[in-house]
């Protein structure tokens, strides 16, 4: 057995009464698991209580394998929970979607080749063949899939193959510029992540840059989200900003952006790796 | 004769063609103006230039009330130019319109009464009778207008005639909850500045702060523009943002938007009042 | 009895062990007291359990007034917590410390008035009389008492007979410009909140812009602090920035600043308000 | 002869005289440059005047290796100015220094290889073989010279042959953890770019997010600034803050504190290679 921490991480969300918070530390407590990490947070709107819980599995009583049925049995089912469990030694598997543009993945792949992001990334995915000498440099497989709207149903289905042969858990669309069909959303909902290099609600679809120098805006922004069937519209995981001027340009507004989109994408992709992001209607629950 | 320094402002733009430049400085200093401020800009998309500068006038050969006529022979009809003169000692006329919200009316008057804000403020308007004692508080005459949807033709002419009486030169609508009529919006064209409690173009129209917690953001912001003939969509001044969470209510974006709103919007009054503004097509440029 | 809601809150720190959160929350469950609040936090540096919850009284079986022998009987004593009790319905009372400077009374008087603050404004200390209109044009007493660094000791006495006398809770210096003896700071620990015009602990002291400007720094800050003994060292409550360049001039850091100053110290007074700043070892823990 | 525009771009700064501008716009003008970027800068407390110009050679009058002296002979000398003129069809050559952090080095390579860098990068330098793999990837040099306290002298000595070889013109240290000598300082004056770990000129020296953390703050920074013979006192450039709270550790700080550093540093080199930064009695003048 080796001596690395092993934590279970325990993401819920039920209807708000009395005493569910105290129910849950309590069984971590009697079953002599450590609480590292406890957050939790009561919509009043809405009268739902979230949370986030994390404790060391060393002295657990409770077999690793077990503690689903068992928090289901004894807590989902009593409370009208929704949960989700998961084990801090388990890397999920993330698959790159890109296309032409470069700076997002090479931010990602910077903090990965830095033992930064605890993932593994089984291949990129591009529609172009463009960036395929960056996947060469950081020897991670470049599958180039010509995908555009006319071929979409056709390539998608090698898409979601090769996804599934790799047990994808889920999808970063780094700067990766075509729609995703509600089917492959269906299959990974609430794991497809996109950056879309605006401030969202503002410049819904493309060419946003252009659209914010066209209004004369003071302020650019780029907006990390989940990808759901609504274009632009899904729960917002992150949001930045930068101050822009009117000596600033179509192109300054791109350069600009490039470092917004980066730095949101990759700050968005960590929340989601750490099991920190909990959406429920198209909003997002972000435990810091 | 007073010692206190006068200065000629000049705000201008024209086609841009070279020596424009070299041409008006070389006017200020050939007759002994001592230039105090100096900016120009170029915008290579429209092919437009555009210029700050501000003179010591203590020295200046050329009269006060004949730079005008001077400026507009000698260049403005070579160089195709618009430009507006101001003069330092002759501070503008504000008009502020309310309704029932003080925040900004409250930081608008702190700060004038401070005497940091170079500007007179003969009266207050309102369509509430609600926040007349900030008025009497600050001895500023305050007239409750019970103008709406329904009386709007009728009481805004008694609102122009105010305005004309007191020789008005730009309008501030500190929270002012109603529509400006096509005919106020041409009488002071460029002169009526808004504050939208949103980052438009989001959330343009009423209740910005219900939508952006409906769609989940992530940061909100506010947004200070002259007011055109379309909703929200006139040239904008001053933008600024501020994070929020999952934890906030409607409630708390609306408190945390206030200090926004205060702070953009005085900022936007500023510029306007120092002359640092300058519209064109719909989008402002900012000296600094 | 009146309808309003009545609710406990409860600020408590202590080694971290197994259990606590679990046992005070159902301690507040079986008695009927519904949790609208709960967060928490571990220092796993320090290994110290903070948390703050708020309860609705109206069911609560434990009468108000025997809520913390109970509560440090039944588990103070047994988990070495250090805890303060509040309710929320009595509003503390805040004594205001200005000098010459308005924006920030001006500030925390707008909130006041317009009922943003939940607190009491007994009166206004300054040791100058330049103010004085301001408090008058708010109805709120205003003391002058001219304290410098000659005859502190003597003025204090005075000033500490006022604060006695209203039951002053915390004092707010508005940018009031002296320094405060150890006796008051003693008797008011961690219940003095100053504003400093720097992004602390840069620029320490007197003339912090100044300084700044000398520096060349490119963004320039403000911060709020409980005051200790050691000068603009006490724990940091809140701070916040705005870019400058090089066209900036003192001035303009001095205005800039202002608006920085205002919202910072406001920001921290709601925070201390609300009971959601907890001090340990010379930091805050800030709940949100 | 190529279509490519080859501009003249001139830094200058002389003591504030009426006409300056107008001579040199006009200059510009006469001998037939096209100015596409002008701006200038006066400062009133050391009444210096300071400008950025460039202009299109295409139909320039002078040879281009006669400007220097001609602008020498008929406006330096007279006005008493310092100035600079670059090409821009000139890339400057550029050195990177690292130890054994790769963030920095990583954004600034992908910027470099997406073309978004117009400059060269002949050879990496580190005292630690960690990062070789990163030069190998991207196929520049890197070069492992053991450098440390005590072989200081010798080993500078090393690296000043490769950049006297290479005939490099500037050195960014991203990341760089050791001491510059004076000779090498004095051999590049305002010519190494370094980025600190703090918000200077809070928590200079070593381990500043230790530091930071200790503090308290609220708000953690990055510095980019010229290296100059007093530690971390050089002319600043660029910085930039994020929000930490209580539950951010060293770590975390640490984490946050990788993006601040990275586009802190490579908008500070960005600037450089544009020429638009102009230093002045150690504080920087930075064109837009």
């Amino acid at each position: 057995m080796d001596n690395k921490q092993k934590n279970a991480i325990l993401l819920l969300h039920c209807p708000d009464t009395q005493g569910i918070l105290a129910a849950v530390t309590d069984f971590i407590n009697v079953n002599k698991g450590n609480i590292v990490y406890l957050d939790q947070y009561v919509d009043y709107v809405n009268n739902v209580f979230f949370m986030r819980v994390e404790w060391d599995l060393n002295q657990f009583l409770i077999p690793s394998d077990k503690i689903e049925e068992y928090f289901q049995t004894l807590f989902a089912a009593k409370y009208q929970m929704e949960f989700s469990l998961y084990f801090s030694d388990i890397r999920p598997k993330m698959a790159l979607f890109v296309s032409k543009m470069s700076h997002c993945l090479f931010d990602i792949l910077a903090r990965y080749t830095a033992g930064e992001m605890n993932v593994d990334i089984p291949f990129i995915i591009s529609n172009h063949p463009d960036l395929k000498w960056v996947g060469d440099k950081f020897g991670i497989p470049f599958h180039v899939i010509p995908l555009n709207k006319d071929n979409r149903a056709e390539l998608e289905k090698e898409e979601m193959k090769l996804l599934k042969e790799a047990n994808i858990d889920f999808i970063v669309l780094a700067r990766y510029m075509q729609i995703i069909s509600p089917e492959m959303i269906q299959t990974f909902p609430n794991n497809i992540i996109n950056i879309h290099h605006s401030f969202l609600p503002a410049f819904v679809g493309a060419k946003p840059y252009h659209a914010a120098y066209e209004r004369g805006v003071k302020i650019i922004g780029a907006t990390s989200h989940y990808v759901t069937s609504e274009l632009d519209a899904g729960p917002i995981i992150e949001q930045d900003v930068v101050r822009v001027t009117h000596k600033d340009t179509v192109n300054s507004f791109v350069a600009k952006g490039r470092d917004l989109e980066k730095i949101v994408l990759s700050r968005a992709i960590e929340k989601h790796i750490e099991r920190k992001v909990l959406v429920y209607k198209n909003k997002t629950i972000i435990f810091s």
